[in-house]
Parts: structure tokens; sequence; C-alpha cells
């Protein structure tokens, strides 16, 4: 057994706890070595009630699934993917476009003092990101960089460079759902510019053109808008054409910029990539020629063909985020990793 | 003296020979340690005579400028900056926008028979990047990323990341020359797509401003127009102020994406600074929500403040592509660099 497999099979024997919290839910779960699901909770991600709230709630279910695993494996420590833009080292929310009235609040020092211990912290895309590289099509497909889009209630993005997290300076890189994909329109994003690519493809943005279509009579959820679809509506349809479209121009200026071998498309909304992704495959050798010199000839082949660049739906689905945060709390430093299992001996 | 000290010693011993081959111009040069000018060749780019005669010409100057050479420093090899798409390694153009008729050609092939050796190439953006990282606004600022946009007859782009040149997984990374800024209009940008940064903030841009507004009385040159407008012709200032609301879109999906600490333009049209950066500094902050949280108090200051994102005019000027290129064949692989002075010797 070498070092590094030795390593490996030291991870698989810790467990972590990764947290995702999302615009409608708040999850947190316990893995074995990062990949294998011990016990998930699930609640509603009380956003409206601040910040302080959550942080009760996330505090409260972490103590509960430590507690739970303790006669189990060793503790490696606990892994936070929130909604950005998220500074870090610090963890001080600034001016989240999808958590009103949470900008400026210490997350970082908030949930910290009331578990008592370090924390691991990333932008919710970062670690789907992360999770996607390890676990999902970045290993299938044996890539080194990946860039995941997810379009959930928001439009978030991760970037992973050469094997590790792309933070930026700050921590805010991978804000791509707000690459300017309509430089024209006057509507405002959560972000306060306008234009932005969350603005039609996120859920939020499906939702908002069916009302504009649909008037009193539009479906209640994304989902049930692709169903009308794919039932052969011609209004829903070209929604989701729309949503195409807008996403080959914000992966145009991704693909121009960064020339990756990958790009994921996951969250809700990418469980209508029947929908849109006709209409974005369409488009894209129009507006990159990056991509229209590096188009592979098959989409979604088993083995990746060098020197192409490939547009596929992610692999994890709804667990990105959750398997991403339970991952980074198992890459952390292990000098953290250290005090969490000393807090844990003497709870 | 350490080791690392005596590799920079030693290495500013060496001389390199750096290619710049831009749409008017071929500059080729030696220089000392990367840095400093011995000789400067500058002869017209004859691009219409097709890429046969230019590595003819780009081959000449070269060994012209080796034999003048050979009685002084070691040599340690030749570095190209090309106008991309450049397909690295193996230096093949793809259909690149201001080089009409070169698509497909091996440029390294070629350039590698005409000289007998091998050569280091990048695209004329990541070399300018790598000079400004090394020589210029990086080291001043001491940054380890920096991204460079190159506003010359076109767009390019060049990205320093953790202090090394971002490729992409086909070295055509750093085309956000092509991001699209305007998604609505229909005219069509060089490289196919249409509403590209390009389209509106290369000097081929301005001069295309320039001639739908004043007809037969446009001025001949961008440097000409910029002078009117400092003389106070309003119509030439709102060409400029154009120009900087394309770059803060532009800039915006890069900052939102990237998060680095410093961007910088170069390129002849950069030289309209006080023209543009007005208009580009007062748009940012509703394109880009990172830019808003991020940016710096004061614009230009000798320190950098950490955790902000500075826009910068880059400090090399029209120098950088070929410094670059020079620095490029110096980091190059050092058996490269054993082949090269060995065939220096034989010749």
């Amino acid at each position: 057994m070498t070092g590094h497999d030795r390593a490996l099979a030291m991870q698989a024997k810790r467990f972590s706890v990764g947290v995702d919290l999302g615009g409608t839910n708040l999850r947190v779960g316990t893995y074995a070595g990062g990949s294998d699901l011990l016990q998930l909770v699930t609640m509603p991600a009380r956003i409206s009630d601040g910040p302080t709230q959550v942080v009760h709630d996330m505090a409260g279910a972490i103590r509960g699934l430590m507690r739970m695993e303790l006669d189990g494996l060793p503790f490696a420590g606990v892994g936070i993917g929130m909604p950005g833009p998220l500074e870090l080292p610090e963890g001080i929310l600034r001016n989240p476009p999808n958590l009103a009235g949470w900008d400026g609040f210490n997350l970082r020092q908030a949930i910290e003092e009331a578990l008592g211990f370090q924390v691991a912290f990333e932008s919710d895309a970062n670690v789907a990101a992360l999770a996607e590289f390890r676990l999902g099509s970045g290993k299938i497909h044996q890539v080194d960089s990946v860039c995941v889009l997810t379009l959930g209630t928001g439009v978030g993005s991760g970037l992973i460079l050469n094997g590790k997290i792309w933070h930026g300076s700050t921590g805010m890189g991978g804000e791509a759902g707000h690459i300017v994909v309509d430089s024209l329109t006057d509507d405002k994003c959560g972000c306060g510019g306008s234009g932005c690519l969350e603005q039609f493809a996120s859920a939020s943005a499906v939702m908002r053109m069916a009302t504009e279509r649909f008037g009193s009579r539009a479906p209640q959820t994304a989902r049930e808008l692709a169903q009308w679809a794919r039932q052969g509506d011609a209004e829903a349809r070209s929604i989701f054409e729309f949503v195409g479209e807008a996403l080959a121009i914000g992966l145009a200026g991704l693909i121009n910029t960064l020339n990756l071998p990958l790009y994921l498309l996951g969250g809700g909304v990418s469980d209508a990539w029947d929908l849109f992704a006709p209409a974005m495959f369409a488009v894209l050798p129009q507006r990159s020629y990056v991509y229209r010199l590096t188009a592979p000839a098959e989409l979604d082949p088993a083995v990746l063909e060098h020197h192409k660049t490939y547009i596929m739906k992610a692999h994890l689905g709804s667990n990105a985020g959750i398997l991403g945060a339970a991952l980074l709390a198992l890459e952390a430093d292990a000098p953290r990793g250290a005090i969490l299992e000393e807090t844990v001996v003497n709870q």
C-alpha cells in the first residue's frame, strides 16, 4: 500500500458533515470519505427569518448529526456551501442577490461561535464544482479543469482550474451567472445589474418568463412548464429555447476566455436539458469561435476527445452541493481537522 | 548568493530573441535576460502576402540578429507572440480573425524548419500578459494573477493565474475580445460572431465608428480621433465613451467570473485612457456587483489594497508583446535551450 493509497483509505474511514444552504432547503448530511451518505437532514431554509435563525438551524442539525456518529468513524470536519458572493477567508456575505437582508453578515464567525470550532466555507457553486470534479463528470472524464454552472434559484458558477477550486482574490470568483448576455434590457437583476445570464437561465427566470407569457394560467413550477413543453406547447418550448440561447452567450464568454475541456450544467433547470440544449448548441458556434474550432463530433461520448470543448449535463444532480461541502471538510487543512477531533472528544 | 539569485544572474547573462507579429508591424528583438534590449528590427508585417512570406521575413531577421550576438552572450532561445487563436502545443493557426487566409497554417512547423531548431510559441496577448506580470504592473504591484486586455487591431486577452500563463486546454484561452457585449447587433465580427467586445474597443472599431459618424471627413487614425476628442469634439468624445461602456461590460464578465486583483488595458487604444476610462468606471459598478463590492477608494494607488479590484493602464506600452516573447524563450524548458545553443555553435 503506497502512502497515497493509505491517505485515501484513512480519509475513507473519517466522516465529515456537508451543509448545503439553498434558497428553498437547508440540507445537512454526514458522509464517510466524502461520498457515502450516512445521515441526511432536510429542513426549510428560513432565509426570510434572517441569518441568525438559519445559523441556529444549521448548528442544531450539525450537532445532532455529529452526536449520532460519535461512536462510529473519526470526525474530519464541517464544510458549508453558501449562495455567494462570500468574502473569503473571512466568510462575510456581500450583498447576496438571493439572500436579501444578509449583507455584511459574518457567517463564519456566527457558525463557529455556535459550534465552538472552525468550519470550511465555499460558495455553493464552488462546492458543487468540487463534487462534480472529484466524484461526478470530472472523475468519469478525467479532466483537470472544469466549469460548473448551477441553474437553480439563481445561476451560480464554480471553477476548478488544474485540480483546485478557483477562488479569485477575495473568494468571489465564479459569479458567471452575472455575465451580461443582454446589454440593452433595463430589467434589473438581483445583483443590481441588468441583462445578466441569471435573468434568463435560472428557475426564477423561467417562472418569470412563464408568467409574462401565460399570465394567471402559468404553471406553478419550472418542472411543470417543462412538462407543457414536452407535451408540445409552443410557448413553453420557446421559453426553454430562450434559456438555451442565453446559456450559449454566457458560455461563449467563458469558452473564449478560459478554453476549458468541460463545462457542466447542473441545478433544477438542467433537468430541462432536452428542451434547451438544442437551441444552446445551435447558437454556440455563432457566438464563440473557440467553440466553433473545438466543437466535438459527438456531444456526449464515453471518452472525451483531446483539444475539444464539451458541454454536458452535470452528473450528480441536486446532491452536488452537499457532497462538495462534505468533501471540502475532508480536504481542509490538517491542523483544523485535529482541532475538530479534539473538540468532539471533549463534548 | 542563493541558488535563486544565481539562476537569475545566469539568466541575465543569456540573450533571447523575441518576435512580435502584429497586424501592421513585424518586430524581432534580442534582449539580455529577457528585459534589456540589445537590437531591434522592425519591418512591415506582410500579412496579405501569406504566411510563407511572413515566416521567411521572421526567420531572416532572427538569423541576422543571432549572428550579430554570437560573440556576446550565450543564446537561450526564440519566443514568438502571434495573433490567436493558436492551437498549442502544435502551433497551428485556427481561423484567426485578423489573419485572413492563414487558417490551418502550421506556423510552428514552418518556422522551426526555416530555423533548424525549436521555438517557444504563445498568443500575442499571452506574451504581453507575461511581460506585464514579470516586468510591468504585475511586478510593481506584486500581484500573483493578472488579466491583460490588448486593445490593438483586434482585442486580445492574456491571463496569468497564480504566476503562470493560462493556456486553456488547447492554447486558445484568453480570447476575451470575443466576449459578447451587445447580443442584439447583427454586425458581424471577424470571428464570425456578432456583438463582440472587439467590435467596440479595438482600434479598427474606433475607426469604423469614426467613419460612421464623420463620413469622408473622418480622421485617419485612432490617435487623431483622440486629439479631436481632447480638443472638445463632442462626436469624437462620444465614440471613446462608447468604448468605455463596452469595456465595462466585457470586464464585468471577467471580474464576476475570475475575481482577479488586477486587470490591465494595453495596446494602441489604451493611449486614449483619459477619454474612455471615466465612462468605463461609471458603468462598471452597474454591470458587475463583484466590482461594486470590491471597488477601491483610490483607482491608481502606489500600493494596491488587498481584496480590491483594480483596472489600470498597462505599464509597458507597445513593447509588452516583444518583451514577453523574449521572456518566454528564457522561461522555456532547459533541454530546448541546450539544443538551441548547440545549433548555434554548429552553424
